[in-house]
């Protein structure tokens, strides 16, 4: 399961303006869930039906008392590896648990997943108001 | 004909959120219409005159209750596969059958068609209004 | 001279919905005016002095009561290849041609003419209200 | 199947000289053999199991007495669109059906297939010696 | 120096009509001036000090009652060749002698310069309302 | 028909060097023979049936004791444009005509056609041993 | 550790024809080897140290009597997935696997890796003798 | 540390006007702060553990009275080059200092940063009221 | 005229190892020769028919005991600025300046030039025996 | 001064096979030498004079008995950073300590250095013989 206590901060160094940071992840990996049923899944499995899913994850978000460490959101992502989980489901669990750790002003969330059974899909959601 | 029956949906895993779903099906063909008249074209006819289109669908839609089925989608849309239809008809079909089976808060279909006679047409159509 | 009177059309299969119709047609062709006099140009004098011109035409509108028939349109544009016209008059001329022909919502047309003298020139005229 | 019948020939103009002629055809589709078994599928069973191929088919070759005549190519590729074939043996078959109507020089089929499970496969196939 | 008389028009073609022109002229050539004094450059200082500089000018305007004549624009934005003149001078002065010349319901300039030091700069400046 | 007594040619000012010219056209048109029939096409008989074809053409060579003068070649490529002539035919023919009046060490001229009926087309002919 | 059993071959259909078959499989990964150990990880251990590498592999081969199966070849390449293993050795690896599950007349395996610590790198291994 | 003092500005030549002057800077280096604490690291120091950044600097701004002259901007910028600073203070930074030097109507700063641990950032930080 | 004396050179560091220095110089600018006359053209002339032409010139070589200074390369190219000078005499005049001053084990130059009535102009002379 | 004692190896895994590594480290930098002297630049010089070098180093070797290993090969290229070096000399360097660490059977070092003064430069060097 994602592990959202992996997720760091550190406090905003410019806590007053309202700059924007963006963040590029390509490297994203989970699993297809098996049998429609979205679990932790063994090699075996994973072997026999659950195939891996990649993705790019792009993260934006403007930051209010802290912004998230680096490191921590590369860890974070990682432990996405070995799940069985939904395109839609993941980009709104990356999401919900960024906003929870960070508690930014704004922040977007998309993931771009790689072609499957020929078709692509992108997921993009989002929490706050942007300030134009 | 396209087969609509073919559509399935799961429930949306954030209904109260409204996050954005886009597809991108770089393999659709269909058959262009014989003598004007769009229907089902057997192979003979095919070869004698309703030449095969290619093009791109790009579907982007904000969910209501529930999502499409990828799997669904792309039997969806392997079924204009013999079909003889226009470019316009086509993605207002689609726009028209996908809005039916998701009821989605907003829905775009974009038909990016191959060359044909020197001349590449792109169809966009829309249903629902856009939260900004 | 151009020929409007090659243009047809077809009644809009989707007349209640306000959607978008873009074609790219990348292979036109005219003639630059001889003695900045426009008018059909002969082979001869061709050779002499009316260099031919090279460009692409887009074309998007929002379809009204009828949509031009694509290989009619593909006639219309063919049918400046031995015109001597400037940019601007041959792409606010289509636009003419086509609004008469269509009555369309809305109605744009770009020429993205080939470098000339080291200058790339791009005309866009427009027709009607866009919806947004 | 593939019906190496439609193809036609015509005169090489320039029989003496040793030119090549490289064709690209990017809109190749067949079908994925279902249980394994190259075969014609029906439209029932291309949406139970065959799932359509795509692909760009390249041919180049050295003319001997006579060339390919362009459209009766089309017609000929176009004869694999509900036909259930592996790509090693589409790829062969072609090469095989073209090389015996046209006797060339030299002859070489590339088939660059769309990416399936994850997977890109290019096969590449030659007749006669090149002269370099 | 810059000559603006070399600058000519024509009538536009369709006054009542909003339209755009838009120009790319990828191969402007000056030099940058000596000692921080803008001048015509000899040959000599040239190759003592004052380094010629590269760039694309785009112009893009909403003709009134006149059009530039193409030629002549090439002509006019030869005569900077041989002068020492700073980027945002350049772009504006090309503004102010167009806009004088042509007296534009909206006209942009932007000069696009290659990189100098490691550093490559973008200039532009505008006149008018544009009509959106 | 194409008019090779266009060509200039102006002395080679290296000729004991052996190097090389290339020369890329992007804006060669010509006509698709009507009926099968190589002519020149009237008007009407090009609107009626026999469609224009576009493409690129490369010239290569090692000049001997002339090099081919630059706008004797645009002029002669521009008198292919109300031809009725096939692409293998075309290529073949300006390799003869410029081999004819350049007498090079060696030339390749190679005829990159836009797409057509979904097939795009590259020809290529040489004279004479390229020095390796 | 990778499991070569996994892979599965089907007769050639053209053996007697010396042709080529290229696959490009862009979704590899692996974990980099904890303390320099080659070995399976534990989640727990990943997240503390052994990075997951992503890369994409090249596969080129002339096959002999037998062609591999791509979905067999798919969930070999899934089985490195939870292995820590340098790049070096996964190259050469999937190089002896594949070769002596097919026994290729020639066969070449790229593993072309993203960028890590500021540095890409290729690996490229061959067997067997290349027909020019 | 940063040396602002380099900054050197020159009068704005067209004050009156609102045009924008936008450069990019792609050879920015800085270091990595070691353990956490932003400071000047040794060269020895940097080798065990402060690891180079890298990324491109995009300045954009509507000057007021002065702009910034384009050498002193290039040797700021260097003055990073054996600094231990993270990428939020960077980009803020260098925002500060260029809008004290420049005062100008409005200017965004954008540090591009290349991939660190597969993920690549972006921070964008503005002041002022940028006329629409 | 071109001015070698400009051309300056240093010893090769490393004179005993065969190796290969490469120079992408895409600023060059000369003047079309007037009236067919390779000249020294002022200004006015230039504006009334000597057009600017410009380019790209790459220099490969493997140098013997001394190497071309960077700095007076680019004086060097700069002193074709105002010159009257035909494309291949341009190249050949550059490698034989460059291959007098620097004597090399070998070296090519390549003039890359913009496009001049629709046509696009790539001269390529060499001198000495390239070790493979 | 480089410190090639940071260079670090590894027992090539496979010794028998010559199989080839290609490493692209795409954020070296070094000074330009000051006054024509190599050496170590203070930050003082630096900004006065010595300005900063960027570029990608490729290197590509077939393995004898060890390989390099990455991170060594990284922190080796850093120690680059404040030396003040000519582009020649660094490239043959890096080969000669590479060569003398690893004793490869083939090497390859390609120093790519971003534009100075207008001209881009690539330098390569070898050492061993390729088995073609």
């Amino acid at each position: 399961m994602p592990r959202a206590e992996l997720l760091e901060t550190f406090p905003n160094p410019y806590p007053g303006r309202g700059y924007e940071i963006a963040m590029e992840c390509p490297e994203f990996t989970s699993l297809c869930p098996l049998g429609g049923i979205e679990s932790d899944a063994t090699e075996l499995q994973q072997l026999e039906g659950g195939a891996p899913d990649f993705g790019t994850i792009f993260i934006t978000y403007v930051p209010g008392d802290v912004c998230v460490e680096l490191k921590s959101l590369k860890l974070y992502l990682w432990s996405f590896r070995n799940d069985g989980i939904f395109y839609e489901r993941a980009v709104n669990r990356i999401l919900d648990d960024l906003a929870a750790a960070v508690r930014p002003v704004w922040m977007e969330v998309v993931g771009d997943f790689n072609i499957r059974g020929g078709i692509k899909s992108v997921i993009t959601a989002r929490v706050g108001a942007r300030i134009p």
